[in-house]
């Protein structure tokens, strides 16, 4: 017998973002000319600078030989990332850190899940209203 | 005052592979001549093939341009991807899935974790020894 984390069953039945984003591709079939202004959801909307789709393409062509191939990173983060976040983003403004003081981690959503899970039941947490929907739903799963 | 989840406090030292990954990188420091043969974690050698490379080279070329760049994807992954799973990995074995029974997501270890989380604490679990650390890592932090 199989029990589930009933915590689950108190989320509410839609998460909003997705909701959205599937009505708004709902009224775009609809309406194929027609131009959606979007305010439901913070999004990035301008190309990516020349600099950094040069440096992904050297990325992609160095996992095209055998000699720059590379396989499983380190999981905290390349150290050749990491010295580059502390001396631009930190160095510069004066403030000094450790290379294992930085991680690199695969966003903050799944960061803001991860963190509930280091932290005890027995807490009580208060969140403003409204807000950003993952606050509330991460700690309602935990 | 903030409580921790105290089943952190439970889990080994130090996480296998990442103990093996800094010994070896010990090593290759103080032998930087020295062709290391790694045993210790199965992990990719072989460079991408051609037409993976390719069409990572379109994809990036697809976020430099205003026309074509794209902001946040679906959660559950592009349609377009989903599609093609089905249809190569699934439909050509004979098994029909609909597009909301495939979700990609981000690797089998964050998976592995996120399913602990669904779960009960109620639950007895079984696990051989040795395992792949995760399994165990996993559900000694839930």
């Amino acid at each position: 017998m199989v029990y589930i984390n009933d915590n689950f069953t108190r989320l509410p039945e839609t998460y909003l973002f997705s909701e959205i984003a599937k009505r708004v591709q709902a009224f775009k079939n609809e309406h194929p000319e027609a131009q959606i202004i979007r305010m439901g959801i913070g999004d990035v909307t301008l190309p990516l600078p020349k600099t950094v789709i040069e440096a992904m393409h050297k990325a992609v062509d160095e996992m095209a030989t055998g000699a720059t191939f590379k396989g499983y990173g380190p999981e905290q983060g390349y150290s050749f990332l990491i010295d580059k976040i502390i001396e631009h983003d930190y160095k510069a403004l004066g403030v000094e850190l450790a290379t294992d003081e930085v991680f690199v981690s695969d966003g903050a959503k799944s960061d803001t899940g991860n963190i509930g899970d280091i932290l005890s039941k027995d807490n009580i947490i208060a969140v403003t209203d409204p807000v950003y929907p993952v606050y509330i739903d991460t700690n309602v799963m935990g």
